[in-house]
């Protein structure tokens, strides 16, 4: 089969591998129908990311029919289409006892496109299917259902739900990337009173409004002032960092009213300076964390009641073997203006 | 009356000043019987709390008679003996009607001894005395119930309760001074697993150890590796920030169990690094906070019930003119093994 | 001045009455501008709240503006336009320190057209003014905000926070009456997945379904089938009980699923079963409550933003003087169709 | 192998049976060192839980080691000592998703010697063996540990933790037989105030008081009085039922503090009379539920660390084959005052 194959920083290419096997009793083998590119595959050919061998498949986001099982697999079936999630769970250790997946001791957690192959491909080996695809509603198109396999369970369960929004809240979402946005989306699950969203590119305020903020604003253009006034002078009840960077973070912890709430989504590379002196007296909670997907069977019900606008992050779609090119559009969003890129498996 | 006035850093003195009146009519006017120093009065002699003027009466944390009270005092009375709570509620500001009374934006929150005058004297005037001083059992002594005042429940609000301690759990108390030795009392209330403390001091880890620690570890020798071997290589589930240094707090940041929680209750001057880069992937909640003191009533009926001891605290008396000597006393631990100090009342 | 007085079971009138004064002074008087009738009102009026004495003045839902203040009152002043809640607080006791106002034990709780004059009044006279009337914003209409007094508190506290809806969740609302639409219209601040409402009549089904109900079935028509057919057999995992008899109540506990929540809103008169031979093992959990209207900030802030329709509920109106034709009209309903009906003070 | 034998109401014998095997690939064979009878089997054998076909082998309470396993079985090993819970888990499902095992639709749930054969008997197939089976610790004895099968997870989670006991509490357990005692055992791991046993029986108020209850009346003797007085008149904090009666059932509901927690553990075969005319008003929950066993680690380690004593429980103990005997001085403690009889196998 044909897959997007990294090579070590700064490469890759669609190429031909072997078709994966079942290894495990608990394997499945799912024949990819539609699959995206996530920030963290760019992380990954920057070389930010060294865990991942040369010669390891990419992608953690994909929906697809399963064609083949191992004997251990119970609940699903070869026919079934399915959400591949970008955490698997082994089921068993202390981590996925507790729905904590992220964690995961026992062999699964984040490990497609990581650790072992991952889902740019024609076909890919999921481990412990029962646990790590979820089927899926007629009513959820494929375009639409990839988008639950990581940025929507992660906007939620890290941003909105660790950051505990509640019903007349004001959240302040510090990024308006894909991750932010979907906090944003997610967000109006919970009815804040007000959203205010943060970035520096007046495409993705745009794109936030549209997401439904209620307030935009330019990170250049001292979002505190804004925000306290938005408050009483109050701050945010919950600020949310969806960029990834030391400064959003600070930011996120000058914003933030006493007693509330900082939900840490991005993915930082550096340290960032905690300030101390002035928070030990503020009564703030911050929270940091990788997506455990244990949201997913909600915003699939979400999703097939029609309460999740999904195909609205989907700025572009490819065939499968146009990888590269979606690569090119998907790293260069301020010429692009690509949110979500989708490749679809070309039906002859 | 005599008082312990603050002259500016380095300056203080057990002084006459004018006795206090009821100034607002929920005001009421307490006789103190027995009263402690806190280490934040030594941060406010040493000059790092610049909101106190020269002038206060210094002190936040006693025990005393009511011997006057305003037209608007509903429910205590002349001739109780009551606890003087280190936090005052205007009780009807946003985050006094949550219960937050440490965040009182009616004129409540830590002003005794900060911006009003305080309790290290004779007498001192109690603003909204309704919600700020409490009724005190015949059972429970002065001098055990003047530990209520600010260092049990920051103890367990801060510490405790904000760490989410659960039975079972594996806790590291990061300082084993008088705040980290009530962390460990009333960690017991949520029976631990295991309680490690973590101090440079021997007198203290053995102190911790008296108050309940299951195991001491002196800071300079890894305490990390400890922690790693009595948790199967998880960490603690949660630690405890007892000191206000950047270093100790790092130190929780490292000894944590992935899906843990930091409860920061030190008192910082300094910022601390955040290794985001490490800690965003590890699913951890970090709190901060200022005593709300809503845990006071609580506190009470467990100490009237004889499930808290709170004299093991205190290593030294005073009658209450000794002021001066008492302070020495206390800020001189290494020397004096000082935990608490208490001073009271001289009856004729 | 006018009022509302109650004469004993059957009997009333809206005849003068003096003019009520401040008594204590944390009270307010409030010059009543908008007025609503309780379905609690009718039931004092068949005699079922022993507790009212005659001649008292009914009503406990009312926006004003304050003409006098008494000398304790801190935070609001003659001129402001305030809701009346129709709970007050004295701010002091064991249950207001837990924001549990509905349980007050100094003064407050129900008190107003119960065991003091109430609102259906020109003007009332309001205890505890601090805690017990809230300042409108301009934004929210005066005939709008008297809908914040008790059934949207009571409704969103004492059913959907009680009952602990999450988003995803399918809740069953037991009765369409004024509370049930209530809980219909504030359950969409946790977006569930899916709302069913369960209705005798069809006007009130109708109105719930305009009000955001995805389904609804009359009480007569095997409810229990059609909420276990859109579960999958799960049943429902919120039922809310809005009626006050034990059919329903009893209802609730047959169409919840396992793990489920049952919240009693109903005001009852007479026990009812509870089959424990079924319920020990299902794991439900059931929460009866008085209304502390401690939401109610929230709910201002969530109309001030547009995000609570509250004027749907509103079918007729009368000027004050008109108030024996508005109880004819609201005890009426199935011939009148009235939810709430409003009365107004005529301007000059 | 020889079992216990279910042969319809009344009638059982330990006779000779077949060896148990693996039929399913997570299965796992388990020789039986310890084993329990628990008060749900006397049940089965008054013939009042028809499930129960006859040629069923009892029991859902063992420890033992492993002898066997299926090919699919990944975490647990022939050789290994473990506890065998009540409660099978699928993993897959809905509610073993959320950890609620009791509930489980994949095949789990109580079945050991309910819907498949039991743990009374020399061998017991477990299915699911990586989620049914505990690993002991070396520290916790096979006498103790059986007491984890059951009884102490129950206690403590739908109890305990249903009833969210909090410290400071007043707990009052109604019911001092086996689960009542491990209630009132595991209610100290939140430090409640007070613990207050009901019961009928003298004896077993005796065993209460030494298992931590900190006053004891006859239910016959008003204990509705005692609680108030014990109270200042508010009531217990914390109600819970743990005989399976509607009159200890109602007990709660009328000893229950305003906004305070009824949870019932006990096993009903009759409905009981729910006093809505007086609960609705009051701001009571009321849990029910069967055990998950999700607390069974954290249990563990608190045996593990000396912090359940799980051997006072344990009042007479026979030689496996003598289990007719045991049974017999099990159904009839009034005569033998047994509470937890234990059968180990004999080592020749």
């Amino acid at each position: 089969m044909k897959a997007l194959v990294y090579h070590g920083p700064g490469q890759s290419s669609w190429e031909q591998v072997p078709d994966p096997d079942i290894e495990e009793a608990t394997d499945a083998v799912v024949r990819v129908d539609a699959v995206t590119i996530c920030g963290t595959d760019l992380h990954i050919l920057k070389g930010d990311v060294p865990d991942v061998a040369p010669g390891t498949v990419l992608g953690h986001e994909a929906v697809g029919e399963i064609v083949e099982i191992g004997d251990g697999v119970r609940t699903v079936h070869p026919g079934e289409r399915v959400l591949v999630s970008c955490i698997c769970s082994c089921g068993h250790c202390r981590f996925c006892k507790e729905a904590r997946y992220g964690q995961c001791l026992g062999g699964g957690g984040w490990v497609l496109g990581h650790l072992i192959d991952g889902v740019q491909a024609e076909y890919v080996r999921v481990p412990f299917a029962d646990l790590s695809v979820h089927p899926l509603p007629h009513s959820v198109a494929s375009n639409d259902a990839v988008m639950l396999a990581d940025i929507f369970p992660t906007a939620y369960e890290v941003g909105i739900l660790n950051g505990c929004v509640r019903p007349g809240d004001t959240v302040a979402v510090i990024g308006a990337g894909p991750i932010g946005l979907a906090a944003i989306a997610t967000a109006q699950f919970l009815t804040p009173a007000r959203i205010i969203a943060v970035d520096l590119a007046q495409s993705r305020l745009d794109a936030a409004r549209r997401l439904g903020a209620d307030a935009i604003v330019n990170a250049a253009e001292a979002p505190e002032a804004l925000i306290a006034d938005l408050t009483d002078g109050f701050g945010a009840d919950v600020a949310i960092e969806a960029v990834g960077v030391p400064e959003s973070f600070e930011l996120c912890t000058r914003v933030v009213r006493p007693t509330g709430h900082i939900a840490n989504i991005g993915v930082h590379g550096r340290p960032a300076t905690l300030h101390l002196e002035d928070l030990w007296i503020k009564d703030v909670t911050i929270t940091t964390g990788l997506v455990d997907t244990s949201t997913t069977p909600v915003l699939l019900r979400m999703a097939a009641a029609g309460r999740l606008g999904l195909s609205s992050l989907v700025t572009h779609t490819f065939p499968l073997d146009r990888m590269e090119e979606a690569y090119e559009v998907f790293s260069h969003p301020a010429d692009s203006a690509a949110l979500k890129v989708v490749l679809n498996r070309v039906v002859a």
